[in-house]
């Protein structure tokens, strides 16, 4: 069997292919561009996508979304964290969060699997805060400016410490449990 | 002729009702959904709708998209204006605009029409300042915090008066004097 990881992104391709090690997978990279909708739901942009990339002939393939939600903004930036990310940057975030005392807010990561002509869609979550000011040199985005553990920042943490408790590990773990639970995929021994 | 105004907002329709009197055009309301895709341009936005609006069979159509880009921010919230708004608000943007100079920034509207089998796309703009401060209770969105001459809020002028220096307002000015000059309308006498 094999999966297309969709994507511009080389580093998640080898995440899916650590993720699929020890299964009877092979993860190769395809790059076709798709339209991301905009909508409040992640998983409302994985839905699109994957139903534009099956009329374009792609069958058994994974795409995927992630965002930061900040509860008392009321989920910004959410869905477009990545443009968020481009144009206000972290500077951005802690200015709209100066002098806000509920810092509590969630990465979420959206997973879709296009597989045997079914659809496998997972949602992980990582709760955690948005910390005062930027902290640690790893990691990308927002990770200077989210704590999981109210101790480090994600870019405080190295990528296998991340992977443990990331709203993107947990997500991989959750496509790994329901691939094997349905009978899609079978380990290598 | 007959040319359907698509959207969700009965204002629009009554805005391209007053531009379309003196023409030989009925303009009437439509509702039906189409995609808006993430981009940085309000004119992708438009030329993807309208893809999809004529892949669904629809002719003779108006289509529109509007955001305020402040340049400092890199062009934020643009394309993702009202979704901005409905999470960080005006008090989000000021928060983001504090001890900023450079308060200078751009409306843009985008109107993309379909007609006699022909696609007419104008990009209409006003620009101007963002405020320090919320001022007036007319319009709605960003209008109480953006300025155009320096001295009044959209918020603080009538319909009539913010329609004839505003981006939506130049974008439909644009629109008749294209369908005009290709002779795809004509005055009613």
């Amino acid at each position: 069997m094999k999966l297309k990881v969709i994507t511009s992104n080389p580093g998640k391709v080898i995440e899916y292919q650590k993720a699929f090690a020890k299964f009877d997978v092979c993860v190769e990279h395809c790059c076709v561009p798709y339209d991301e909708i905009q909508t409040s739901e992640l998983e409302e942009v994985v839905k699109k996508g994957m139903s534009e990339l099956r009329a374009k002939g792609l069958r058994n393939f994974i795409i995927d979304d992630s965002g930061l939600f900040i509860h008392v903004l009321r989920g910004f930036p959410g869905v477009y964290s990545a443009y968020c990310q481009k144009t206000i940057g972290n500077d951005g975030i802690l200015s709209l969060m100066k002098c806000v005392d509920d810092r509590s807010s969630t990465f979420k990561c959206c997973i879709g699997c296009d597989i045997d002509n079914k659809t496998i869609i997972v949602t992980g979550k990582c709760d955690g805060h948005i910390l005062y000011k930027e902290t640690g040199n790893n990691g990308f985005g927002y990770d200077p400016i989210f704590t999981f553990d109210g101790k480090r920042s994600f870019a405080e943490m190295s990528i296998d410490e991340k992977n443990v408790v990331s709203h993107r590990g947990n997500a991989v773990k959750l496509l790994m449990s329901e691939l094997t639970s349905l009978g899609l995929i079978n380990t290598n021994n």
